[in-house]
């Protein structure tokens, strides 16, 4: 059990860990650093035993565990300023979505002795404020931890069995290889959707249709995701932008391939290129990443 | 009502009109013609009253609506073998997704008496086949129908009235105004769900790592809208690549732009981008093209 838990950003995923921390028993005092005041309100209706701290550095060396829950824009400016209270034994952490140039940021900003193992849980939404936060949104959901060469292996093992009792599946790997891999599954998803809903939008004004009456056959599903958060998608666009570039071209090059393909009425290669892509979906669902039951939109 | 109905292909939407058919009691008579022997036996289990028929040409004067649900590809062939046989009252349409190439074949095709005013119900999923049809199918979904200058008023009346009892939307516009407008909101979006899947099959062959174990942050539902059935979408591709290959460019112009935006750090352009995107979800769920309720992945 975690002695004292500071979680610094308190929307969705804070406001959840902060629900799973009290309801799951994992955290014997919880503080929450929330800087608006909106969210403090909708922090104070949660029923959980938990403390809004005002001037946190007072108890920052008392913490055993910090986890940075803000966007990844604030994290210099939040790690500079509780950095000279930090003490040897506190583990900091955070849930961001990019990892590569946040060791940077605290290779620059953190006091030598302090451990940064950061970490990253796969759950999220559309939707964001404390207000959607759910104790139950990591159950049974991987949470990436990222071990460097430097890493307190004592300290990623505290940190691990915190995120296993929050009902993560917890898997281990360097910040390079996480960003590598989400800059795939994750990042250009998010970029495909938002510049799908450009082009409908650009379309739709130059030729004066009214598209999104007909958004059903696809576009719908695209404007969910492209409905997440602007601020948290601007900041891991930045900063996974070497990534992200590369598998942009990767997926413009295919797109391409695939027009020259249909303008050729390319048969053998469209049928096996949409077969191998069912394929996919298959093993998807025998990884347990979504259920095999057909949609036919939500009503 | 209608006396004399003839679907021709009955898989997921023809399936789904036969029990909307008669579950409405829209149709005295239902006739099916169904090529696949799977499908048939699937067919029988279903509780509404239709014969299946083998040799269709014996009963093709005296239909009064005869709907084409298959893939686009057996158009041709279909038209060809009943064309002899379709007298003046018979009204004949489909249900495809892509509708000036039609209008090309049944231009060829058909006799000149003999009309063919196209459907396009908006309703469909990632599964396919009889089993997954449904009597509510088309419950309060748009349904296009294609007016030509030749389109015969009275049968189209009928025709929209034939949809309207099914539970359908009807709005009525031309072919080619159909084929643009489905080029963005649908045939686009499906062809980079199986592009991006493509993308990322690529990428984890070339990096060794597990990637779709991590496909819960937005791979995995571009999966689902690439599992869908594959001759269908071929067929799409195929017969609307003149509007497809246009909507392409301009995505992939889009794609470019923010990827370079992203690497110049271009607060405003991507902070601006990622707003109107988000607005244009609000625009859909008022348009009740879907529901406002967030989406934490499926369990």
């Amino acid at each position: 059990m975690i002695n004292n838990l500071l979680i610094i950003g308190c929307g969705l995923i804070g406001s959840s860990i902060l629900r799973a921390s009290s309801k799951n028993k994992i955290a014997k005092n919880i503080f929450v650093k929330e800087k608006s005041i909106t969210n403090i309100k909708k922090l104070k209706k949660i029923k959980s035993k938990f403390k809004i701290v005002e001037n946190f550095k007072n108890i920052i060396s008392d913490m055993d565990l910090i986890i940075i829950a803000t966007h990844l824009s604030e994290y210099e400016k939040i790690i500079g300023s509780i950095n000279k209270k930090l003490s040897h034994k506190t583990i900091l952490t955070d849930v961001g979505s990019s990892k590569e140039n946040n060791y940077k940021i605290a290779k620059k900003k953190l006091k030598r002795e302090i451990s940064w193992i950061s970490s990253h849980p796969i759950s999220g939404s559309e939707v964001s404020g404390p207000e959607h936060g759910d104790a139950n949104l990591f159950n049974d959901r991987w949470c990436i931890l990222i071990k460097e060469k430097k890493t307190d292996k004592n300290k990623l093992k505290v940190l691990s069995k915190f995120w296993k009792k929050l009902g993560s599946k917890v898997v281990i790997m360097d910040a390079k290889k996480h960003d590598i891999i989400f800059s795939l599954t994750s990042h250009l998803p998010h970029l495909i959707a938002y510049n799908l809903i450009q082009t409908a939008t650009e379309f739709e004004k130059r030729k004066r249709y009214n598209l999104l009456n007909f958004s059903a056959g696809g576009l719908r599903d695209f404007s969910r995701i492209a409905a997440s958060n602007e601020i948290m998608w601007r900041d891991i666009f930045f900063s996974n932008k070497k990534n992200i570039s590369q598998v942009i071209d990767l997926f413009i090059k295919n797109l391409k391939s695939f027009k020259r393909n249909i303008r050729a009425n390319n048969n053998k290669v469209i049928i096996r290129k949409l077969k191998d892509a069912k394929k996919v979906r298959q093993k998807i669902i025998k990884l347990k990443q979504d259920i095999n039951k057909p949609d036919f939109g939500r009503n």
